[in-house]
């Protein structure tokens, strides 16, 4: 008989532990049948209307929403950590060479690696809660950094140093272009950033816990959320809705292809959702963000929606099959002069906050998450053939 | 009311997820009852005992323990792959110098991050079994090289080329003082990595599963794995045990150090373990190559073991209480000339081929592992305060 590491009973449940809850949380949750999610007490959507990242940055990871004062002090107080220390920008060229085929989140991945040694973080254990917050601010605030210095360096070109000065999403646009971006354009990638830092529990939010669940340090924990996201099954990404409307090209073109898509039950890039029954709240966002731009790319945008939603409405009747973030994230990210490889690591740069309030939740707990395995092989001898 | 991600009900389980089933797999198990613990169908202790690493490592990927031509072509594609590629040796240096704080885990982790995208690894999703495999090899082939030329220049010392007419072990002894090992050091080593590959279900393991469920890539899967090993409550740490040593001093210290130490509620490092409730197999077993070396360290070793069981024993009686894999793998590492500071690193040298193990398998099953969490904290409302 099989003996559990824990020597407690073995334990059956759904397959890819669909539904098991691993833990309480106080960060968020979303409510698929209502098309709501929330960061903490608030709607994560009405935050992103109506705040700035760094505040809604304090509210994930110190739990409250910050006045005025304390929120520049904490926009000031991150700011201040977007430089990188001196080892990982020696190192920089050579991540990047090394990562070209891999891609940019291989090459975060291995920055906040390097980064975590750099700055010396300790494990999480070893470290009181203060401490422990301050090794994921580092961590987030040198996201930006990293990803477009990787990504000018991969084009022959000389990283752009962060400026303290302009706020996360404004400088993150500064670093990429090397020119100050125009207000509407930084506004419109803040709020896609605030609406990314969480959405329940996903694979790299997941990820993030079991590592800090051992008391490893920050790093290891982000590197391995990173890793995860970079799975094709984790989910979305965001370029592919873009490819979608690349694909159908003519507004005259929307019914027949998709009609030929849904009849060789292929999936339409860009719609439907596992836990929306509803529009995605964030798609919605994001729509009225890409109509404030408007031109003919928003317009065949809607267009394409429209009839995509007729036509499923058709042909999978009762499934209501809408937008989901993807879509109207790939066409802001456009209108915002981002390049299509860098919307998922945007993504992330939104994202490593939220993995960042999960890895303190989880720290504050003390046990460790270490599940079971059932051997269904052979049965074993004690004895070896000879080699 | 809180729906979760997959609009699954939401199921409770035992905190931690201990016991709780996550898959089922074929490639060893633990039987703690028994004392015995296993690689596929056979004895981890008697393959230990009679095979070298390179078949072991042949079993845990391909299934099936090698025949002498097979062992022999495996032996030698694997050592084929020693050599890191020039990207990754050109940043060694700034590696090391940034993780001198951290220590070498963190500095594998950011190696092998870097070599997986240097290697231009794809996701497990978009590759075959073939070529899966192929990857976790060049990637376990590596971790030795990489251990000990980041170990080199973190003292100043040019990293050493590896030799491929060299088994792995003693290759690692190799690269690590760059003198060719006397066979029974390297055999010693070899015997310690051969029984470390695997040991049920542990937080890197499982770590290293749920990035492979995304489909991300091996290097993504090794650095999230190499991570949770880095956190202090994964588990064992070799290097206590022999602070438990030093700490004793002398036989005569023996009995009141442990007193002290068990009346003050304090663990002694090195002894008990969660599921053995006989003699560790693993212990059995390097307490044996201890023995075959001698001197005046093993004699004190195996005083210091006999007497603290028996003290236990009087102290806590019923509890079974007996020296773990740590305590004579910490005398071993140290009888073959191991740093301390390379103890935990060398079991990672042995765990990477379970981790590739399970990577595959899992690689294999198309189900995301993606749990759930249960919001509790306050009611949510649509609304924000004011900034």
């Amino acid at each position: 008989m099989a003996i559990n590491r824990t020597a407690t009973p073995l334990v059956d449940v759904p397959r890819g532990l669909a539904g098991v809850v691993v833990t309480e949380t106080e960060i968020g949750d979303v409510r698929g049948r209502e098309g709501f999610y929330h960061y903490r007490q608030y709607s994560a959507v009405e935050l992103a209307r109506t705040r700035r990242f760094e505040d809604v940055w304090h509210l994930l990871v110190h739990g409250t929403l910050p006045d005025a004062e304390r929120g520049a002090a904490f926009a000031a107080e991150t700011a201040a950590l977007r430089r990188l220390p001196e080892e990982l920008r020696a190192s920089l060229p050579a991540i990047a060479a090394a990562s070209r085929a891999s891609g940019p989140l291989a090459g975060l991945r291995t920055g906040l690696s390097l980064l975590g040694a750099a700055r010396g973080f300790r494990p999480l254990y070893d470290l009181d809660a203060d401490r422990r917050r301050a090794d994921t601010l580092a961590a987030c605030a040198a996201v930006p950094t990293l990803l477009t210095a990787l990504y000018r360096l991969g084009r022959g070109l000389e990283p752009v140093e962060p400026r303290e000065d302009l706020p996360y999403a404004a400088n993150y646009l500064y670093m990429l272009t090397g020119s100050v971006p125009d207000p509407r354009r930084a506004r419109a990638v803040e709020q896609y950033l605030i609406s990314t830092i969480d959405h329940g529990f996903n694979a790299s939010t997941f990820t993030a816990r079991v590592v800090a669940s051992t008391g490893a340090d920050t790093a290891a924990c982000l590197t391995g959320a990173v890793g995860a996201l970079s799975g094709p099954l984790h989910g979305g990404a965001p370029s592919r809705a873009l490819d979608t409307l690349d694909a159908i090209g003519t507004p005259d073109r929307v019914d027949s292809w998709i009609r030929e898509r849904v009849l060789a039950g292929e999936r339409i890039m860009g719609f439907g959702h596992a836990v929306y029954r509803t529009e995605d709240p964030r798609s919605r966002m994001l729509r009225e963000i890409a109509l404030g731009f408007g031109g003919p790319r928003v317009e065949f945008a809607v267009e394409v929606e429209r009839r995509v939603e007729a036509v499923l409405a058709e042909l999978k009747p009762g499934r209501e099959l809408h937008t989901n973030v993807e879509f109207y994230a790939g066409v802001v990210m456009e209108l915002c002069g981002l390049p299509r490889e860098m919307f998922t690591p945007t993504f992330a740069a939104g994202r490593v906050v939220g993995w960042s309030a999960n890895i303190l939740e989880q720290a504050a707990d003390s046990k460790i998450i270490r599940p079971a395995a059932r051997y269904v092989g052979p049965e074993p001898a004690a004895t070896v053939p000879a080699a």
